[in-house]
């Protein structure tokens, strides 16, 4: 994070001023009061204190109380103003986070849809037409839009890995207990997880890091070595799926596989079978407990969702004796599940089975609901922990998310496994002058990582100048006419290192597509027009080896 | 890894030719035994086989058995020829690597310098006249020059982070135990560890993952939440370094504590008393027991490095109750030195105190090796894990590398904080065109997790063209007079993303530097001049955006 707090802040309120997603907001808070603490923390980092998350911006999901604003769970006539922070909060806002604001949630968390609320529909970032995915829909998008650099969301059946999918961010849910869940508006009080969106897994660990309670936190089981262990159920398993679904899950698979991880097919029925409980079985009864009082005196009021009303509601009958039965047919599936998982390292599924439309869960707000919930439901009642992360986009389509699911307390296990599937691949790079093997600058190229892939010459398209830069370099440039083909050399570095070496790259040099004489093109080295104007055309060399050897003494 | 395994193991042998540096290996296979495993890995992965490591060039220490090459431990009288691979060896050929051959390394593992061997000295990628580090000398160097993409080194008082440190590259000594070290001629048996290198941490998590003995593993202590905490040594501990270290140091702590880490201070008393025993004290008897009866029979033959078999011959007359007493002594400074550490995730060191030239090495062979162990030398007494990796260069110098030192079994979480040094910080990008916000491309730049910084002007020294393309974007050029302010906006990403993005990016489009009205300079959307000649000049409309809505129907 560069800049000031304040600028940052300043930025964040400007940036959704210009987003215009207002129906992302329960509670703004005023600009006026975020900057002021933005001015405060500066000064306590200028006065030399060190705060991990100065310059953050942070989003918190409407159920979780933040002193100073209505917790409404997205309920207008629900709302009450909490003294104190959630434990939550308190702890990144004590790093140096700044709370922008309450988010938008499906009604007292109940829904995955993220448009069962009285403060508006809230749709994707990528499509306007399909749904932003929820609970904790507003959280996501601020993330997704840059608003917010990280949000809190909290996670029952789904809501803090469903929104990430559908808006291709990071959406961790840890271990229940792990954070705690104090002064959050109960969904189900025994399976409600805080959760983290945000942009990137390292965020979202480090945020992880920062939130964790010490009181909660469990050690890891020994791994077994080896390559990372991702269990992977059969297609035929994951039952309908939009089209283009099956074929991006495939993929992030076999991307896991080609980046070393080992796949074990699992059987993915006993999870199955959890998940379908966690709605169509007892469990649900919870929900009655937090709030069914509530519901009871405000039912056919405009302020409670009608969806949200009737689910809970009609929790009210479910006897005792069935959950008692429920509790021990968990239990049994629960040794079935981690029987079938084994020692892998995490399960790989899709987020969801697909990405509805508005209209679509207008015409069907119970089954396009139940049915997005179909992967993420059993989590939380097998107490194993997951993280959401982008994995491509499905053909034709918008973005495709997986979930890794894993052991209670492997949280950064999976943020290990995650990054097979989010860290780009490696990059490629054409050099033809001053980086080649013997040059001056080659040791940028070893410092940062890379490796010699093999010689090459460039199609006959370029012709090489010489400029006035110190160390002596070439300036490529391509014509339409009378080119050649030139020396070169393709490294291989990772994609941060391409990254880093742009931003260090002095004018008149730039980078772009090169062609090889082989056909394939590769980023390389290119330069500005203004700088070949008097520089003296080299190409009759063959390239800038065969100029030094010409002109050498 | 793209491509098949036998074109990265042919490219390996080119590498290795033109690098010219015979001093780096001591067995080097033939080309056509290499190529021909090769071959068979290539047909089990088209066969359908995974294999985590498959185009993986591996480089082995001479102190370690790999069938088929003599194991020589640097001393060519010394040598025997092992029916098997090591365990080590074994588990990463298993998962799909190709060993090169053997490597140079100080005598016996005897040495940090890399130049007692007999093999010839083995001297830094980044300086020619300065020592490579050692003992795993040429292990190191084969993978900072990208002959081999991963090699296997021993540690017993830093011979797996020095080399590290002074060729610029990553070097993890896992937990004692933690990997066999079956089949490794012993230094001091007790101590001694298995080390990897490699030029990402990454790549070196993931040898690590393969490489851990399922009967060693012990499992990682709880971590207290919180924000990554590293404890630092004030300067004034560290002893005398060379120009520029102290510097460097403290510009890497600061690194860690921006990136959000919490520095506490340590004292640094009990680990530089325990480093000072290991070769001071009655430990190094240990090397006698490893070969100190072969020693005795060679010794003034000149197969022996004199330094090594005078350090060795040494350690024969030291008596028990010294190295009883030395035990006793290390028991009560381990309870001492964790006691310090507290509940710290990692020790931040600098891997060695300084950089010797080959010369500084010869005319004081005992002296300047003994100050390059001074903060390596207790890490394996005190039962800790380290991760050597680089951080920067020194001012006006070479690479500097530091070293994080955690409890026993953390080596992922080691991982985890020096990634927060070694992740580039995340970029800019100034977008002028099809990537603003509300543009066609926008949506690119959110998917590769960007988010805006602020709206800008260009420095007036631009001028824009409308290009050909699909969708239209403007081209813009730098010119030497006659240029304009034009609109833009710039954003933040992941210096991976960004390297991602100019992977992708089509011709005529190029990155490099852009100026902004405010002075400052940052990566932004250029164009090649070959799109310019006849593209419409839209300057006049001040950016894009004007552009179209002067154009809009």
């Amino acid at each position: 994070m560069t800049g000031s707090v304040e600028e940052r802040v300043r930025e964040a309120y400007r940036r959704n001023e210009q987003v215009a997603r207002p129906e992302i907001w329960i509670g703004l808070r005023p600009l006026e009061e975020a900057v002021a603490e933005a001015q405060r923390l500066d000064a306590r980092v200028a006065a030399g204190e060190r705060l991990p998350l100065a310059g953050t911006v942070l989003a918190v999901k409407g159920n979780i109380d933040v002193a100073g604003l209505p917790t409404t769970a997205g309920c207008p006539s629900y709302a009450y103003r909490p003294e104190r922070d959630a434990p939550a909060v308190a702890r990144l806002r004590a790093a140096g986070a700044v709370v922008l604001g309450t988010t938008n949630l499906d009604q007292f968390a109940t829904g995955l849809v993220g448009t069962r609320s009285p403060y508006g529909a809230v749709h994707s970032v990528h499509d306007p037409q399909r749904v932003a995915g929820g609970s904790s829909s507003g959280s996501a998008v601020a993330v997704a839009l840059g608003i917010a650099d990280l949000a809190l969301g909290t996670d029952t059946a789904g809501s803090g890995r469903v929104p990430a999918a559908f808006n291709g961010i990071v959406g961790l849910k840890p271990t229940r207990g792990a954070v705690s869940a104090e002064g959050v508006v109960p969904a189900c009080r025994s399976l409600d997880c805080v959760s983290v969106f945000a942009r990137t897994l390292d965020a979202a660990e480090q945020a992880f890091a920062l939130l964790a309670d010490p009181a909660g936190v469990r050690a890891a089981p020994v791994r077994r070595p080896g390559p990372w262990r991702v269990a992977v159920p059969p297609v035929a398993q994951l039952g309908e799926l939009d089209d283009g679904w099956a074929q991006a899950f495939l993929a992030a698979a076999e991307r896991l596989a080609v980046a070393g991880a080992s796949l074990v097919e699992v059987d993915l029925e006993p999870f199955s079978t959890v998940a379908a409980m966690l709605y169509g079985g007892a469990f649900v009864a919870e929900r009655y407990t937090a709030v069914g009082d509530f519901i009871d005196k405000h039912i056919g009021t405009a302020e409670l969702d009608p969806t949200v009303a009737a689910v809970i509601t009609a929790a009210r009958d479910i006897p005792a004796h069935r959950l008692l039965a429920d509790l021990a047919e968990l239990e049994r599936l629960r040794g079935e599940a981690m029987a079938a998982l084994g020692d892998a390292d995490a399960l790989l599924l899709p987020t969801t089975p697909g990405h509805p439309t508005l209209a679509e869960v207008a015409a069907d707000p119970l089954g396009a609901n139940a049915r997005l919930g179909r992967f993420t439901n059993s989590t939380n009642l097998l107490d194993l922990c997951a993280l959401a992360v982008p994995a491509g986009r499905v053909d034709g389509g918008g973005p495709f998310g997986v979930m890794l699911v894993g052991p209670a307390a492997t949280e950064h296990r999976l943020a290990a496994v995650a990054r097979l599937l989010t860290t780009p691949a490696p990059a490629r790079l054409a050099v033809v002058g001053a980086h080649l093997t013997g040059q001056p600058l080659n040791g940028q190229l070893l410092a940062l990582g890379a490796r010699l892939v093999s010689a090459a010459t460039t199609a006959p398209e370029y012709r090489m100048h010489l400029l006035d830069t110190v160390p002596p370099k070439p300036g490529l440039v391509r014509v339409a006419t009378g080119g050649a083909s030139l020396e070169a050399e393709v490294w291989e570095l990772p994609a941060a290192s391409l990254g880093a070496l742009l931003c260090a790259l002095p004018a008149p040099m730039a980078l772009g597509p090169v062609r090889l004489a082989d056909g394939s093109c590769v980023p390389g080295f290119l330069c500005e027009p203004a700088a070949l104007g008097d520089a003296p055309d080299i190409t009759a060399h063959g390239g800038w080896r065969g100029y030094l050897a010409a002109t050498r003494q």
